[in-house]
């Protein structure tokens, strides 16, 4: 039996849905900061590596952070409903490494891995920080497979000026 | 008169708001890739630097961008819904500035500087992109002083492989 087949359209390149495999070879060109989102509180310590954190705005201080929704991580942060963002150095690939989940270790194990004090929001905070930002949930809102959590900054920390930790096309770089 | 003063709580550190210039010198420490998003279609072209974009989710492949709300070219990217993100190379230091609006050019005089051509979506993007990604509004969210757009993206340019260009420290890098 023939089936009618529309036409091809000028458009049909945008109609299609795009490749996820093309997607994420054109994000991994493009080079990112790295951080460790950390928290602790009722639900216990947890802790995760994040490139996709950006400042939202000054009025009042906010970031944002974009993380997905299946890890374990995130559902302990948002109990606690408060985080450390620490911006690491060069020097710290291995922690970036630890709480990527890329050296089986999870959970309070991951804080044997780098250096770790207390910050002013008694969050775990990365004694070598570029610098660090406490945050109070302020919005959690689910995108499909990730959540966009808004953190309202309640402190900032001003740490050491070393070469940031930057990755970009899968692999590590100091500035 | 006398008043009466509450004594200062263990807590009071984080009951005073943050410092809006404490958090912006926070946020200079953060390495960030540039990136200029320009937008064409019925509202006109217009384009803005950003550092404030990453990734949510690939399924739909879907990026975001924060952006002061005040600014002209927000409102007409919104107007058109449609836009391209080209991730700057080390070479672009003067298109970043370009639509940074450091450089006294707005709306399609900003053009002017670098090599544009048009991607799938019509839409100018930057020839010596290092990655472009054309994207359609698929949300938009006021936060305060700015908006969370949330682009899905319809297609992705893989252009060279060359030095990023990288914001740190309030001047530019390369990789």
């Amino acid at each position: 039996m023939m089936l009618k087949v529309p036409p091809p359209s000028l458009d049909s390149a945008l109609d299609t849905e795009l490749d996820p495999a093309l997607f994420r070879e054109g994000m991994s060109r493009v080079a990112g900061a790295v951080h460790v989102v950390t928290t602790d509180g009722p639900a216990g310590p947890a802790g995760f590596t994040a490139t996709a954190v950006t400042p939202v705005t000054d009025t009042p201080p906010s970031l944002l952070v974009c993380v997905n929704s299946s890890g374990r991580s995130i559902k302990t942060l948002l109990q606690n409903g408060v985080f450390c963002v620490s911006t690491l150095g060069a020097d710290d690939e291995l922690v970036a490494e630890t709480f990527a989940g890329r050296r089986d270790l999870n959970g309070p194990d991951r804080f044997t891995v780098g250096t770790w004090d207390r910050s002013k929001a008694d969050q775990p905070r990365l004694k070598t920080n570029l610098v660090a930002f406490d945050c109070k949930v302020s919005d959690a809102r689910l995108v499909a497979t990730h959540h966009v959590i808004i953190g309202e900054i309640i402190a900032v920390t001003l740490g050491e000026r070393r070469s940031p930790l930057i990755y970009q096309g899968r692999s590590y770089h100091r500035l």
